[in-house]
């Protein structure tokens, strides 16, 4: 634990930048799991990271649920210099979700995206299969949205807490948050969701065009590429869409509609435009950082989202009544209206709702970029 | 010409839906065409169709132009009991685009989708490249929307057309309208944009992406796989991406969040659920009918999009006076927020401009699908 004095050293050394302590990785190993859909998986491990202190009676806890493409890193630093985690702006010492105050603890999904990172240690289809001793590929089971929450249940009760002050999360955080405050309800006082929804038919559709690419691509050999040459064209192209459609146009205006430096698309095919040259590198970089089976694994665990409910809308009804729902207006993947279908639908059931609309450039992005603008509000929430 | 006796007879015998006659397909022989990059293609050929009487002054032709995976087929049928033209509801003997007093033309664009259909006949990269004896395949010279016009213009001078009462069209046909209105403003009186507007980065982005499962599929082999088996499945895939963009969550819904009919999402990694299957089904029957380099020209065709002017807005200020734009309020290819923004730009510029909203679950569709709705609009419109 950090003291005061360490963290006005630090404050005074560095600034604020480099006020918090480097957060450490860990690893929770959960045992064999038995999926909602009765395979088993043996051993399964997932990496997570915790700030704060547990009290006695274990419940000033809090978890954060990532995006799509994210891991435990909601905040701080692993080591100096490095990347920050996405959320810092509102968690930390003295933030909004206060680490002086609450336990925080953030983990990686099942089959998360992240697997070349050497801190995703969690289990997933690149994971080796002690069964034949080569990595899973597609033989690993499929799961689903409830499976995430159930292995996070796991962490929970090893890590000791018995009350979460609040669960919380942006994009497809936002929905494991919706599958905790309908599977545990009577154990959660707070729901945070930001830029997420319910999914819908629609969705569904748009998460299998995210995969097509990595299907096509010749070197994903059905899922059994690991150790010989990953499909990182395929895994490259399905970024790129899910980059694309969590920005916005008002982002892609800043690229111009102009050729990139020594293209001519007008008169070559192979030419390319600004934006798609900085969509290229940026996929090509993210393709470097992933996995593209588990790209599959966590799309599929998308569509399943609150599988178990007869619909949404009875998910949403055992869940907790305090709900913080904040949406993005320029919203490219979680609509605004269905967002707002979604406070309509919490506040006809008797929630007490509150919500605000993120603002900002990025559309989708906004919830995970842009949450420093609303600290204060995530302050209130917890206070209340 | 038809008579009124015909008409009459055939409402008499066949009821309203067979009561225009057949249309025939025509191919007109552009000669050799220099495009606006400077590469020459011989021997250009372009499908078209025609309704009504050009009058001797040559100013009684309305063009209608198509959207992206259409043809020339506006209006009618080719064959008794075969399908009829997407805008059938508002052309013909007494509708809004009134066959009896207008000549209206419609004209594949060059490098059309439609290649495998034996009416589609326009030059492109399926096209044997006379210096060589072999399909172009990628060594097709990139063309650009303004060549698309610059090519109808040599069909309309051909057919003796010297004004055009009314210039029209549907998403990539309004585009194209639009280059038109910035091309040859003087011999235009009217210009109806329906589901399109400026094309922006972002739009340029989503392009490609439509354009990406086609590069990846192996099958394609760089464009040469004419004679061959062609990329079937990387061009579905990019047709699913069209179709899914061009409709709307409000469609989606109807197909439900559960599985296909005998297949287990939940349980395999390969299962399917009913919008997947849908889509699957869809875009396989539809990459039957088209050409998948044909695709990358057209998509490149509307990345260049009034490419010769400073700016859009300098592309529209050049345009006629009257404007009717009809936009789809949940449109998800040309977003309502960019249409309003461009009727606000010819507003500023002080064109005259109708605007109406086309309401319907199908999205962007509603704007192929749905114009029998505002057929009256469109004939005041021409009657003004």
């Amino acid at each position: 634990m950090r003291t005061v004095l360490g963290a006005l050293l630090a404050l005074a050394l560095c600034g604020p930048a480099a006020a918090q302590a480097l957060v450490e990785k860990q690893v929770f190993a959960a045992g064999d799991y038995r999926t909602r859909a009765g395979a088993t998986i043996p051993n399964v491990r997932v990496g997570y990271q915790i700030a704060g202190k547990l009290n006695a009676a274990g419940d000033n806890a809090v978890l954060i649920n990532h995006f799509f493409s994210g891991n435990a890193q909601a905040w701080g630093r692993y080591v100096e210099g490095g990347p920050v985690g996405y959320w810092d702006a509102i968690i930390g010492p003295g933030r909004a979700i206060d680490t002086d105050k609450f336990f925080v603890v953030a983990s990686d999904s099942l089959v998360n995206l992240n697997v070349p990172d050497s801190r995703t240690t969690t289990t997933g289809p690149a994971s080796v299969d002690p069964g034949t001793g080569k990595p899973y590929g597609m033989r690993f089971p499929v799961v689903s949205m409830r499976d995430f929450i159930e292995v996070q249940k796991k962490l929970l009760d090893g890590l000791g807490v018995k009350r979460l002050a609040m669960v919380g999360g942006a994009s497809m955080g936002a929905m494991q948050t919706m599958e905790w405050a309908a599977a545990y309800p009577a154990m959660i006082d707070r729901v945070m969701t930001v830029i997420g929804a319910e999914i819908d038919p629609w969705m569904i559709a748009w998460l299998d065009v995210w995969e097509a690419p990595i299907r096509l691509d010749p070197a994903w050999r059905n899922g059994d590429y690991y150790g010989g040459e990953p499909p990182v064209r395929g895994l490259a192209e399905a970024l790129k869409i899910i980059t694309l459609q969590s920005r916005d146009p008002e982002w892609a205006a800043t690229l111009g509609r102009g050729p990139a430096s020594g293209e001519d698309p007008a008169q070559t095919a192979a030419g390319r435009f600004a934006i798609e040259k900085w969509l290229d590198d940026a996929s090509a970089a993210r393709a470097k950082t992933s996995d593209a089976n588990s790209l599959l694994y966590l799309a599929r665990a998308n569509q399943l989202f609150l599988n178990e409910y007869p619909s949404q809308a009875a998910a949403l009804e055992r869940s907790p009544q305090r709900w913080l729902v904040l949406p993005s207006l320029n919203d490219r993947v979680f609509l605004i209206e269905n967002m707002r279908a979604m406070v309509a639908t919490l506040e006809k059931q008797g929630k007490r709702v509150s919500t605000a609309d993120l603002v900002g450039p990025l559309g989708h992005l906004n919830g995970v970029v842009g949450m420093g603008a609303h600290a204060a509000r995530v302050a209130a929430f917890l206070a209340e």
